[in-house]
């Protein structure tokens, strides 16, 4: 069965009905994911082939890890699986949007529901916002962790890079 | 004013309360762009350090536009503009979420509301779908453009890329 097809013109990749999507010099597509009830953004992460594949195949969100270079079921170590409810792509194709249902509630590896846990404040916040000296003070958006990511992960390393 | 912070250690980053945003190699940190009311994922697209801090001052959207290599106030041609309502940064500091209102309704240069007006079939859907001969086939969510991109851009040069 053929998945891809391949990008002919601007006109086929943007106004056409067949999916061909662009993976950059590292052979990754950014992928958005958002909660499908609330629309909260939940993470950014990428996807190469195979895991863009994966997730159209079996309804659950695959990813590409950066930092452990390996393709990442999500939910495989921590249960919180991603159920796909919604896939859509960009116009010019170079970026993936997964509406899920999250088994378990959470998302982040940090222990929150979002990765988005920090708001930054903008315009006339910011000039009012925190030690100046110290660079601009975030604001967390979630009082409290959803679970204890040692209890869920136990001694994994943690995937943040420097 | 120092609005950006060293990424010192792990815990910083992830637990901190301090903006300290990653670049990547080509300089540049991904943006997830919703609607502040309805939450629909208006599109995706990058920020380097300049386009993040004129964000910040100015509460609209400006990012980096990779296709023509300069800042990319938007709206600044077709008057689309986003208002910052929200900005908030991820657990490991290497992307973005922007909450917007957008005065005119549409953020697509394709004319749509939102860059993500295809849906790709999933699961059981997808082993179903169209021609397989020839890819998967999409569905478009939205019926019809909010605006006519030539009337709006006349003859700028496209900025998708095959």
């Amino acid at each position: 069965m053929k998945i891809f097809t391949e990008r002919s013109s601007i006109e086929q990749v943007e106004e056409g009905n067949r999916l061909a999507p662009k993976f950059d010099e590292n052979g990754l597509i950014p992928c958005v994911t958002t909660d499908y009830e609330s629309g909260e953004v939940l993470m950014h992460g990428y996807m190469n082939q195979e895991a863009f594949l994966k997730t159209i195949e079996l309804g659950e969100a695959v990813y590409y890890s950066r930092s452990r270079k390996v393709l990442w079921h999500k939910g495989a170590t921590s249960g919180l699986v991603q159920k796909v409810r919604e896939l859509r792509i960009d116009d010019d194709q170079d970026a993936v949007w997964l509406r899920v249902e999250v088994i378990g509630g959470a998302s982040c590896h940090v222990g929150y529901r979002s990765c988005f846990y920090r708001r930054v404040p903008v315009a006339e916040e910011a000039s009012q916002a925190g030690d100046q000296q110290d660079g601009l003070t975030l604001e967390f958006t979630e009082k409290e962790k959803v679970f204890d990511p040692k209890q869920v992960y136990g001694d994994a390393p943690n995937p943040t890079q420097l």
